[in-house]
């Protein structure tokens, strides 16, 4: 059995709490969060514990899961955490990764730990699509696609307006894009063509919804450069029809082999969620698998989805494996 | 510069050779031939050698890439071979992949090499999709469908038939079962619920037609348990429309999470190929590329796509790879 434990009880930690029930190889110690433990009760009745107390628990769990936020949490909490403690991360602010695996490595090989970060499905899942398929089809182009599913970032940009009580933004590909990269065009697309952005937004009681609209359609780097929609329902309409957190996406490599790039080849890898913390969640068990199983071996310092040999994934042996899954 | 030599020049063959001069970090030393060396000229110029005198070209090459079939070249080359070289291999019978390692393991480790087998789309990519849905999703189903593409094995079962000339033998997943699986139905389809078979039927001057059809559709394993539709055509439409050797499929695993299983999700990898071979051969190149690179840190033995982390497969460097592709 691997023993993991939380980091953090928002909606991805109670993602990774669902995903280690349901795997048989691993095995929840607790809860660590930075709310008073007295005022929170797990769903599954993992016991809770003060962040602050965490060291005091060294030893007795084998691989730390971290489930703060990428913006403020993670850039902070998984170097510190990786001096102590085997973890895994689902950073995603891609610009600032090589930044935070570096931080993470010469934290996680000091402490004699092994740090998976950046896994989740993207970064994680699709990065690793992008990898095989354009180590296998050198010559091509990559195209990733999000949605149609909640942008949390988006949401909460809404939410800042004046006027707005509450906010759901969808990102959606369009069609028509997705359908020239399957068919091979490899078009080049801008942003406005490659999705669209459609917004569901409570007012407040008064609140100028011309105004709001505008707002939203003209902010610089969220919404500004794509076709958005808005949408004005009631707060009721908001908790019964926008409550789920659906994502999802597509990676697509078109490519060409043959001396003269005679043969034309497309690789595609999409994924369609219900719950983006509960699918998220269940991917970092899978890399906490892994994380414990490659600290035994001695490997110590940061690694991502790229050096993890899929094996380490599965609670299968190699001989099930071949046979099964081969 | 990763140096690659080729056993075996069929169309796998000529798909590695033209693979190995689209990748920037592998040249092709040279291609063996169980044919007189002089009768075979490579489409890049590469130099032809007896296979009989392989051994006489130890270690001037990193990597020998078998390009055999499955059935009879492959169960005897790949240990053969795995004890002078490292080896890569697209042996492809699915129930003998534990009796192959083995073999191959064994010689493999006696020898210092190491053996990357069942590399190419299924096995390979295929399996690669399969382990990390599985893992990251352990309550589902996994589904994959083949095709359109032309299968081999039935192609040649139809031409030992009396009376035909030629034939060539399309695999064609039915789009409703399809649909129903990707729709997170998680149906249980049967063999013919699944797949139909089209075939072309070159026949011979005078023979019976009817009778040739009727064989080809009552033919246990091959086609009796599939819906089978037989077309009779020329010769000259046979090399007009049918000499491409197209392929692809569909790898589906659809999965619940949360502690109800209350939320769905699907992941769906799918490939559609123009060239067969030439995919295959493309595949092999990056895990010849991955062999060079795990016998130089030391690993002998036999290994499969499941064993070998993604970092290894492209030329990238892994600050590189975090950057670009993460």
């Amino acid at each position: 059995m691997i023993k993991i434990a939380i980091m953090g009880y928002g909606n991805l930690g109670r993602g990774v709490e669902a995903a280690a029930a349901k795997s048989g190889d691993v095995s929840l110690y607790g809860v660590f969060t930075k709310r008073a433990p007295e005022t929170l009760k797990t769903a599954t009745g993992a016991p809770v514990y003060s962040a602050s107390d965490v060291l005091s628990h060294k030893g007795r769990f084998d691989v730390l899961v971290l489930c703060g936020g990428s913006a403020t949490d993670l850039p902070k909490e998984t170097p510190l955490y990786a001096k102590d403690f085997n973890v895994v991360d689902s950073f995603d602010t891609h610009a600032n990764i090589p930044e935070h695996f570096a931080a993470v490595d010469s934290s996680a090989k000091s402490g004699g730990n092994a740090a998976v970060i950046s896994v989740g499905w993207d970064p994680g899942l699709f990065s690793i699509a992008r990898i095989y398929s354009e180590s296998v089809l050198p010559e091509g182009n990559n195209y990733t696609f999000w949605g149609r599913g909640v942008s949390q970032g988006h949401s909460d940009a809404i939410r800042r307006i004046d006027g707005v009580a509450d906010a759901r933004q969808y990102t959606v590909p369009v069609p028509e894009a997705l359908e020239k990269v399957r068919n091979g065009g490899n078009p080049t697309l801008t942003t406005r063509e490659k999705h669209t952005r459609e917004c569901f937004v409570v007012a407040k009681d008064g609140a100028d919804k011309e105004k709001i609209e505008e707002e939203i359609k003209t902010m610089p780097n969220y919404f500004a450069d794509y076709d958005t929609t808005v949408h004005f329902i009631t707060k009721e309409e908001m908790e019964r029809d926008h409550a789920a957190m659906p994502h999802g996406g597509f990676v697509i490599r078109t490519g060409k082999t043959g001396l003269s790039g005679e043969n034309s080849h497309v690789i595609e890898y999409s994924l369609k969620l219900d719950s983006n913390p509960q699918f998220t969640g269940s991917v970092l068990v899978a890399f906490a698998r892994a994380a414990a199983r490659i600290n035994k071996e001695g490997k110590t310092g940061a690694f991502t989805a790229f050096d993890i040999a899929p094996a380490y994934l599965s609670p299968k042996s190699g001989e099930e494996l071949r046979k099964e899954l081969l």
